[in-house]
């Protein structure tokens, strides 16, 4: 991961993609809010959309074409709108989106992907919409910090990973940011760009278990936002590649995002990484993880320095994940507090601990050899400020 | 429910029915925290405990007592310590406790049910406990008043409801409350005493739904506690009753509780009320009622009187229930604001209809006949200052 050291700003988009960002009048704030990556040849791909019931216009779209199983060589990006529950409106406004954008470009409207961020409920202004489209090609370039910064909602600061493979290919990742609860702002997006030439098959089949280890690891308060979406294109421009090494980085790549979102949580002060194992299974091991994450009591005394495990003994007893309590073991910052029964431990010791910029917490089950990480955030008071008054 | 208007002060237990409560020294606060329910005769029971894997010695002990089918005479209950997590020792002490207050009650360990609830992970301080235990006796009473207080931790104030059947035999409940969030408090006690006679298998093949559609509707931050149960007593010494009115009298009992419940939320400020109709069957619309309830994203825009209703269709959405978008409508306060689309409606009304002590949303999800309601209440940022620092 040595690019993701050159920071943001020098950052490049891998051969052949190139990306424009401007400001469409869709966010009040006057930021850059119409963004789209392009690339010169058709991308083999993958997308993995939200499971909600109300899923947005853009994700039922995408999910589509996912389905329909053609290239595509396109990604336009709104923030400040979600276009969700806009009914057959707000539908047909996403299509015109991906029609205009797809004919500035030179792209049939099918080799595009649509992606909404922002309140649900409201309609798309489409003329700034599609009179900022207009005016896509002539922003497009190589660098990918304008389309980190335009693809921003309540993020305090663009999210990137990149990766060089052995053989020169690169995968550079953008993620626009949960807040650590506001799903209505369309809690995550992320997005992977390569150059590598990788087998369809290959790359679909993997997919959903790296989202699944990555982005699904961090979703901090059990909420599904109806525009969550993870997207990866690779155009092939920079030849063939190792399938193991490229799914291995890919993944690696989406990890880095998954801890870049969960720390910029809203009102976070930093970040929480529950690991566990001895799990039955992945799956019970996620959830497991999961659970602790999710739990705003256990947020709340990482908050405070409160090495409050009881409150990891309850996440993990109501995730459902298999556990045999006589065995099961907890730890805080390395500093192990529960083993089958309460262990003796300095409470201050533990407390100075947790003042750090990331919390560990690890738990064994004790019924088996799965393991599986997750990631989120304390819960301050200022979250509660920050979403007690969004709309009004 | 008549009988709730007289206040927790005079309310006396139906008959047949006594209580003691006395501060054993297991609050660091010296307030009364051990206590216990006994009946003359025999009762007729039903009970329901958390689903947690991790589940505390008194779940586990009474879940066996229950399926071992016997009568019991008495509860036992301790506040300050949830005697979770603590492993075998941890097992034995509750059997000890139970033992002891049934030979001071002349009542066979075996029909002594307990209840612990505070702190996870901290061993019972037994010395105390069992001291204690032997002058429960001088201190038993009718009067309800200090059962209900000696069962509390962080509640703000006693929970009770009662009412008196047609034929005069009466129901009597009290509950100690969920926080907003603070499961590891144990989120839920309710035990619910009658003088009714009623028969064994109707009670127990109808307690399940009946919890389900009351305390189970009150998991605010779908945290499930270690802890957790409800529980009647039906001594049957005033008689035969229509078992119809029986148990939805003590529906109603139950209701009022959980209501309580919620609106005694930590750091709450009002009761968050949601009521899912169109729903394909009750569990999906109690499924979709709960989610909305435990959104601390919904809670927190309830709590700033934010007609955010974008958060409702988050929230259903992630429920999981089948919903009609196109069918689908939302209202706050009574108020139109969601109809398969967005519909105008004055911002500031609708935020100034939700400064009441309880905020009531009515969702229609047009795909069936089926209803459900859950209760919640808003989260402030005085919950997180509770438990950011509760153990250290």
């Amino acid at each position: 991961m040595t690019d993701t050291a050159q920071g943001t700003q020098d950052l490049t988009f891998p051969q052949g993609f190139r990306a424009a960002a401007l400001a469409a009048g869709i966010k009040p704030s006057g930021k850059t809010d119409l963004s789209c990556v392009v690339s010169d040849s058709d991308c083999t791909w993958a997308f993995a959309g939200t499971r909600s019931t109300t899923a947005a216009a853009c994700v039922t779209r995408n999910r589509a074409l996912f389905s329909g199983d053609g290239p595509v060589r396109a990604l336009v990006v709104n923030a400040g709108n979600a276009n969700a529950a806009t009914g057959q409106r707000g539908a047909r406004d996403n299509a015109d989106l991906a029609d205009a954008v797809g004919s500035v470009l030179n792209v049939p409207e099918d080799g595009v992907l649509t992606a909404s961020t922002g309140i649900i409920g409201h309609l798309l202004p489409m003329d700034r919409v599609l009179s900022g489209a207009e005016h896509l090609p002539e922003e497009l370039r190589a660098e990918v910090a304008p389309f980190a910064a335009a693809i921003m909602t309540t993020d305090t600061h663009p999210k990137t990973a990149a990766v060089t493979l052995s053989g020169g290919a690169r995968i550079v990742g953008t993620a626009k940011g949960s807040g650590m609860i506001h799903p209505d702002m369309a809690t995550m997006f992320a997005f992977a760009f390569s150059d590598a030439r990788v087998d369809r098959d290959t790359l679909r089949s993997a997919f959903p278990g790296i989202v699944n280890r990555t982005f699904n690891a961090v979703t901090v308060d059990g909420d599904t936002s109806t525009n969550d979406m993870a997207v990866v294109l690779a155009n092939g421009e920079a030849g063939e590649v190792d399938p193991a090494e490229f799914l291995a980085a890919l993944e690696g790549v989406m990890r880095e995002l998954a801890r870049q979102i969960a720390a910029d949580g809203e009102g976070a002060t930093k970040l929480l990484t529950v690991r566990v194992s001895g799990a039955r299974s992945e799956a019970e091991a996620l959830s497991a993880a999961r659970t602790c994450c999710v739990s705003p009591l256990l947020k709340s005394a990482v908050h405070g320095n409160d090495p409050n495990w009881g409150r990891v003994i309850m996440a993990v007893g109501r995730s459902g994940a298999e556990v045999d309590v006589e065995r099961m073991t907890v730890s805080v910052q390395g500093i192990p507090v529960f083993a089958g029964r309460p262990l003796p431990y300095d409470d201050s010791a533990v407390s100075a601990s947790m003042k750090a910029g990331e919390v560990v917490f690890e738990v064994g089950l004790g019924v088996g050899e799965a393991s599986g990480e997750s990631w989120g955030c304390d819960l301050s008071a200022e979250y509660v400020s920050i979403n007690a008054d969004y709309t009004t």
